[in-house]
């Protein structure tokens, strides 16, 4: 059977990012990978950085994903988590758009309410819920995985009803659609 | 004259990044470009980000500056400008340590003293005051170019004597000074 699609889901973190990678066949969901990158022990916010960009990067020239979804909370702690969340976003997003690859973004509760029903879902019950749904063998001991793999799942689910001022579907389809508006002068 | 080192200076802002650019011969600033993207026009966030990033990523293979310098806030009016602000640095960021190019942060304010001597001075003062120290003929309409520009200049009165716990000089300084902590598995 073909594949589909690939959609790769991001949990983009200051110390951990978490991601997973599905396939899509006959329109149904095949878990591919998941994983996590600990950047706890780097003291550089700029290595940091330059890690989480050159994993997404090395994730998507391997993995070819069609699209990607990204875990975006639109809150921290204070304005300083927020702005280091952002620049992890941004850096992550940055390897999407150098490759033409779509990026939608969404809420955790969105996340977590699109697979288990319940918007304040524990980590443990969207991980359990995932384990069913792909059919995982066992979990992973850290859980940010499975929020990178959550993000992917809910991607999934959303295709075709996602509202389009949240969907941004990328470069190449806005200039496909709004040709007259690009002017890089 | 041999040029000594080339600086780029970045104002990664959501609505309008500005850039300058200076090269060092004898050890003196000479001007070489300034300019400004706007991106107020451009609804999409993604398509901001990606222009912030395909500008940054164009100068620095144009100009090859050995250091990027980047105006970096620490604070905004709320959490979603500064989530948006980290994006935008992070995408600026990105293209910065693809290219292995060291990137120094600097608080506006800290730019402001090093150019004028006061930290609180106003866009129109660090303008005037660039002019002058680099000989410009006349300066832009809008002074957000004068803001990347100025970052530029910054960089060039704190070499050697910056805090290095602030500055991060990139990904293959550390590479050589911590082989050791190196892991990317």
């Amino acid at each position: 059977m073909a594949i589909e699609k690939i959609i790769l889901g991001i949990d983009p973190g200051t110390t951990i990012m978490g991601f997973g990678i599905i396939k899509v066949v006959n329109k149904k969901m095949h878990f591919v990978q998941m994983n996590e990158l600990h950047l706890r022990k780097y003291e550089d916010p700029y290595i940091k950085l330059k890690l989480i960009y050159e994993r997404t990067l090395e994730l998507i020239d391997h993995h070819h994903p069609d699209e990607i979804a990204i875990e975006a909370p639109f809150y921290a702690k204070n304005v300083q988590s927020m702005l280091k969340l952002g620049r992890a976003q941004g850096v992550a997003m940055a390897a999407g758009l150098s490759r033409q690859v779509p990026i939608t973004e969404y809420l955790p509760k969105k996340i977590k309410m699109a697979i288990t029903g319940n918007g304040n879902a524990s980590k443990e019950q969207v991980a359990k819920m995932l384990q069913g749904l792909l059919g995982l063998p066992s979990l992973p001991k850290n859980l940010d995985s499975t929020d990178g793999l959550a993000a992917a799942v809910c991607h999934f689910y959303n295709e075709g009803k996602i509202d389009p001022g949240v969907r941004y579907t990328g470069w190449e389809a806005f200039v496909k659609q709004n040709a007259d508006k690009i002017n890089k002068k």
